[in-house]
């Protein structure tokens, strides 16, 4: 992509989340996401044909939010169980500034399956899920968590966790609630996650 | 209520679960849905002015197994934690038999939050949260579980785990993996759950 067209895609995507974090998706419309990213309608609906295009391009530029932060932690040396364990309070941070990221949970956790959207759509759950699914099969090759410890199950238990944050961020747990709940988190998880040796 | 009227509403809301089960909540219709339920479209809009209402109806249906159910449980002489520990196993099985909760969860996971609805809504998330907390305290007492066990925390990570099997089912997930998936789940949680005699 020209780098001009996906400047203008970025502003567009922006705007657009601005405009769902304040009226909600059903409400928000495509012309006031055009005029407030500066964009031609005509430009508007030639990257985005349709709300729910806009919608999925939110939820893709959350997960790559999650997905760019923890390649940085593990390429600046952090172990994989480092990064995972980081992610719930980088989340806790992110919703309380990053409209990209908090209404890119909010309508992954929204996300319907099935019939209902007029475009393919990126789920971010899914995406999230393989993140996290990732890290776990590091930290499992470096003896990190346990052997044997369901990987899949795991990271299912996070990623609905990290929506959960979302979920209470909505309806206004302040930042120490959510940071109180991820350390909740852990001391329920950690004692199943943790290798043997650990817990003697 | 009459009773007349109530086995009206309880064929309306089968009706209805069955509808959007096959065509998705989307593309039903309420023709359908008066006409699968042998009732005329007219009394269908007297009971549910619109399609979520309906919706709502399936999802409070699906709450109500469960309370039931927990509270039969406990009835027959099982503790809270017996009780709390078989609800993602029979969840599995009505996934395989049970429109009502099958489509009850599918539309309780997709449920929005905010101004999208035309009626207030009971949110299946909640009702799930308040009976797996009320399940947990009543653990917490009779010291079944560990003191100071984050008793929400848990609630919300159960409550996301049972979504999160019917999501599974929808992908075509078989009986077996969801029974393996919470087998998996309580091999990950009850380590932090047990009181810590029994970890000795």
């Amino acid at each position: 992509m020209q780098e001009r067209a996906a400047r203008t895609r970025e502003r567009l995507v922006r705007a657009a989340a601005e405009a769902f974090d304040e009226h909600g998706l059903g409400a928000a419309s495509m012309q006031a996401v055009s005029k407030s990213a500066g964009v031609s309608k005509g430009a508007l609906y030639f990257h985005f044909p349709s709300k729910e295009h806009l919608a999925d391009a939110v939820r893709g530029a959350c997960g790559d939010r999650f997905a760019a932060k923890a390649s940085d932690l593990m390429e600046a040396g952090e172990s994989p169980v480092q990064v995972l364990m980081r992610l719930p309070g980088l989340t806790a941070e992110w919703l309380g500034q990053d409209v990209i990221v908090r209404v890119g949970l909010r309508l992954g956790r929204e996300q319907q399956r099935g019939g209902h959207q007029d475009c393919d759509g990126r789920y971010l759950s899914r995406e999230l899920h393989d993140l996290l699914s990732r890290l776990l099969r590091g930290a499992a090759e470096r003896r990190e968590i346990r052997d044997g410890l369901p990987l899949r199950t795991c990271a299912s238990l996070l990623v609905a966790f990290l929506f959960s944050l979302e979920c209470r961020a909505e309806e206004s747990a302040s930042r120490e609630e959510l940071l109180e709940s991820i350390a909740e988190l852990w001391s329920l998880l950690l004692p199943g996650m943790a290798p043997v040796a650990d817990r003697e």
